[in-house]
């Protein structure tokens, strides 16, 4: 037998910025052309957020001499599929797009997944630019490179790693933000704070009523703090083997919510507050953290105005959910549970039990 | 504004071994074991694969531990598309594959491109093998991690660059390869010759009568010697910025001749060997390469028995479809002209008249 080694050289790290200020997008051209010339353009956008944005965002972009194509899909979880990224595939080639040309995500965060995806793998590779209007793709979807869309057997089945060039987030955006999305935005932030900073949780708690009158200074330091905190913990671990893990916090219960709610009847970031409670409940029963803490944060999620209980849930189908969620590891669940406000750990090897009365315990 | 700036740390380069022998796809369940340890595995072939090999890959893999689910597809071209990808994706999220699991691909240069681009987008990414069955898979597709389905629009315009863990090549099986199959390889092998290294291009001449016996002992040469060009290539540009576009000798042309042959016409190393024809006309026009040697690469390919010639092109069509190909560069075709049997350069720049000419030069 003979055995041919191949080693690949080490190709130099990827690195971008995210840009956060006030009135970026009408100079959504000039910064695209500073990280991705190229004759070409692709914009990706769905139909709540294109009325707003996306003559804007053409405009500025076709000013600074990019042929523009946009493809619009209807707005929603049930869009991010395979097939509606074979239509903007199909869309984007036949506008003849080639390897340099950025993909431009204008909208949320199924935006942002979709059209990473798209970006991913369309002629193996293009760059992609994050344009986030939500708060939820402002601090967390748009940073990290986690792209995907997904299966009738899960969210986020199919994707890829794929980083942005650059992410362009204009904080002025968010005054037409609709309040249950920025609430959705806010469980995204409390989790960054359980997680690894006790003085963001309690910054929001201290001006939930700036946050909701949309104050530009407060939600300009409140998008920096959490961006800061995703990309350190991106920086740390790219592909999600170690630390990064600590941001599925909430996020395996919340899955699997949103799995047996058939992806409509619950929001993201509604289910990731319910995640979190869950979590909390589970670290409290393994005495992993104090009940006063556990308060603390079912009362910050019920102060935004997230859902704190369900009133039904099929906690069999949720439990079975789970396992179908690509975390799986060696067929064990992995949870992140909080200890303190502030920290959290990787927990596995818990029974089912306590995962079913954690999940039972949503409901009452 | 605020700029959060994002680098990452850089992954360890991916390094993998290729193994040369005969008689290993009897012991596959060991060596998938030894680089890709878990409790479930996918395999993806073709039905033209599968009835000869397809049991004995399952009792190996079973043997040695794995739960094991097989996806067999119609053979062919025409198969690798989105929608055969989405049905092997579904196969392998029922049987619940893990991220741990790795993607098998038994078969030919399609199996491994479509296996490849599963493997590459399912749970954002699963180990592939890559147990190439035919000789240009085992010389060509198998090695470099470019793995990708076709659209309407054009070949290989969707996918990734995903590195094999493992390459598993048992020249055994090409006892099986129908001849036009081997023929087929011996176009990219011929290929190799011409850009690197002219004592393969003279074993290939010197060896032609043994190459078609199946000569075990010939055809372990030939892949080993193909495979250490290719992966030396591979290894100094993974991802076809520099170097590596030597390897597309004859694909600029090949792959325009496919498109308009609507991918069922004309086999891939049929086009590559028009193609690589095409391109050596090419470089004697503009005065790159000396006509004996022009004539010395007609002369092989003829001999191994691919085409020379079509009965007829539509040469504007095939010139159109370049255009689509994903190489496209700032709207001008990059060609990999031959300067004498053993180098070639890239040549951008060429006159549309010259590059028409080369394409009618096929039907003469």
């Amino acid at each position: 037998m003979v055995t041919v080694r191949v080693k690949l050289k080490s190709s130099a790290p990827p690195r971008y910025d995210i840009q956060i200020g006030h009135g970026l997008l009408l100079r959504l051209g000039s910064l695209v052309k500073s990280v991705a010339p190229s004759p070409a353009c692709g914009i990706i956008s769905d139909q709540t957020v294109a009325p707003f944005y996306l003559a804007a965002a053409v405009d500025s972009l076709r000013q600074t001499g990019f042929r523009v194509t946009s493809y619009v899909f209807r707005a929603g979880e049930s869009s991010k599929n395979l097939s509606t990224s074979s239509a903007a595939i199909d869309a984007f080639l036949t506008a003849r797009l080639e390897r340099s040309s950025p993909v431009i995500a204008l909208g949320g965060g199924v935006v942002g997944d979709l059209a990473g995806f798209v970006s991913a793998v369309l002629l193996r590779g293009l760059p992609l630019i994050q344009v986030p209007t939500s708060l939820l793709a402002m601090v967390d979807s748009s940073v990290g490179g986690k792209v995907g869309v997904d299966h009738a057997m899960g969210k986020n089945l199919i994707g890829a790693f794929h980083q942005p060039r650059l992410v362009i987030t204009d904080v002025a955006v968010l005054r037409t933000l609709p309040d249950v999305e920025l609430r959705c935005g806010l469980a995204e932030c409390i989790k960054h704070g359980i997680i690894k900073d006790r003085t963001l949780f309690d910054f929001i708690a201290a001006n939930l009523e700036k946050i909701h009158q949309r104050a530009p200074d407060v939600l300009s330091r409140l998008v920096a703090r959490n961006v800061r905190i995703k990309a350190a913990i991106v920086m740390q671990d790219p592909f999600e083997n170690g630390p990064r893990a600590l941001l599925n916090l909430g996020h395996t219960f919340g899955h699997a919510l949103e799995a047996v709610a058939g992806y409509t009847g619950l929001r993201h970031g509604e289910a990731v507050a319910l995640g979190i409670i869950a979590a909390s409940r589970l670290g409290l029963k393994r005495k992993l953290i104090a009940v006063a803490q556990v308060q603390k944060i079912q009362s910050l999620i019920a102060a935004v105005g997230l859902p704190v209980c369900l009133s039904s849930l099929d906690v069999d189908a949720a439990f079975s959910a789970m396992h179908s969620d690509k975390k799986v590891h060696n067929a064990w669940l992995r949870f992140i549970l909080p200890t303190t406000i502030g920290k959290a750990r990787i927990v596995s090897g818990i029974p089912e039990s306590q995962i079913k009365d954690a999940l039972e315990s949503l409901t009452l």
